[in-house]
């Protein structure tokens, strides 16, 4: 594997998501075990799931398997640094949000390598960034934190779309990654500086006897 | 895509999937972007599912776009009239049911056209008609409701069986698809008319210190 | 299918997987339906996840039919004699602690099989063995159990290990089953015997203005 600048965010990204994941698993008092199938399915589950939604079986970590030991590496660093991670914390936010926008870019180009229509490909972005997260959040017994502070997600979708207009404007690859990148990070780093969330609708309650439909 | 009596009942299911996952959705709180992705996966789960575990990939909806979009305008329907809804309740509770049967169509057709054994059949018709409902209640992290409110499965049970039955006696399609649907429907629209439910087998419980096995 | 003592043993962790899935569903006053639901999904989930995301479709048990009767008559089984299955329950433990020797043994070859890295075949026995139950109690809306009692987990692991290791020294396919069978059997014996667990590591609580990364 030769380290392109994309390689190094493919990197960076990883390492965020899976001591982000060993961070969720140590907080639920997970054992060490516990702790290690968290990091990892933070870290590949996105992958993971549009690799096995698509038919690119056997997913792409089982024959990356790199990324495998790296996972390791990392969730050990987190486990022995749990108490230091706190000053890490910009960096981490930083890695994360990279990873976001890598998780993307790779999720989208395996849609169109497959011939999928652009609508697909870039839910397969959104997917591959974010399901990951999700897979944690349902394995720690929570509501997934991107169905409550979407705009995580919503900054992968509106990646995804300018890697697709790009794509059709025939622009050079490198300058779409560039571009698509730039995108998810600024509107990440934008949405948490400035608190903003997307709006919720609560429906009125009916009255009780009425509530199941 | 002709719109045949079959593609017509699978429209109005999907229909009734989707803001029965926006709805819960809206119930649990759920930011916008969580509205449309439960939405979604109720309307589609159940069928992703089949077509994972039998290795037709990429799975339907990636390649059948206009369920897409189709769930994509009910769910934008669905929170605007999130108060009204109440009203529809009957036309809803009737498409949904509409759904099931037609799920449980396709999905024991799958099966047949697979060449799977007909009990396997008979189980990817149940499994395509609730377990996009399944994957719904997990997202919102709760136990899932079919398996406290079962008729609902037994119905697409029933009617699968109904439906690999006649496809042995060699019954014409179209009166195969008449038969499957009506009985879930029926089934469905007589238990909720009667209240009817299974039974559940709670065991006795031992002195705690035998509790765990 | 011929029945070797590999066969038994197979046979005989089915059957203790599926029993374990509905006392779960039982306990959760689950009905019928969930019942037979969650003791199907402990007993072949994790072989489903391993077969989904090597490609392995369709899956196993959609073409092994047998394993289908086997879980329905179980379970029948288990609900019949559920405030008996008390007496049984150390039987029922030697079952489970056989059949998680055996899943792993598959997963292991399956990975083996499949030409994929030894890591990951180790992954993927670990995977077979657990999954089952993971799925269980995501289903049953728990943590799951392996994440907070892993020393289960750990037992599949170090037996994964031992099958790769003689395999690689070219040992006879019966020692090998023989050992690893028996390394996953006795490590989970004297775990649950002398009530070994792994280490948590909870994190030192940052003041709660810091505590979001």
């Amino acid at each position: 594997m030769e380290l392109s600048l994309f390689n190094i965010m493919d990197i960076l990204g990883t390492i965020a998501f899976a001591i982000s994941g060993a961070l969720s698993a140590m907080n639920r008092r997970l054992d060490i075990f516990g702790i290690f199938i968290i990091a990892f399915v933070t870290a590949i589950g996105g992958g993971t799931i549009r690799d096995v939604l698509i038919g690119n079986t056997p997913v792409s970590w089982m024959e990356n398997i790199v990324y495998v030991y790296l996972i390791g590496v990392v969730t050990i660093f987190a486990i022995v640094f749990r108490n230091k991670l706190n000053y890490l914390k910009k960096s981490l936010f930083l890695f994360d949000t990279i990873g976001l926008g890598v998780f993307t870019i790779t999720g989208v180009e395996v849609g169109i390598q497959n011939g999928l229509d652009p609508i697909i490909s870039v839910a397969l972005g959104a997917m591959t960034g974010t399901f990951g997260g999700v897979i944690r959040d349902i394995l720690c017994n929570e509501i997934p934190v991107i169905f409550r502070k979407e705009i995580y997600a919503t900054a992968c979708l509106i990646g995804a779309l300018a890697y697709i207009i790009l794509y059709k404007l025939e622009v050079d690859a490198d300058i779409i990654y560039l571009v698509t990148s730039l995108t998810v990070i600024s509107i990440r780093l934008i949405v948490v500086k400035y608190h903003l969330t997307l709006p919720s609708f609560y429906p009125v309650q009916p009255k009780s006897s009425e509530r199941r439909m």
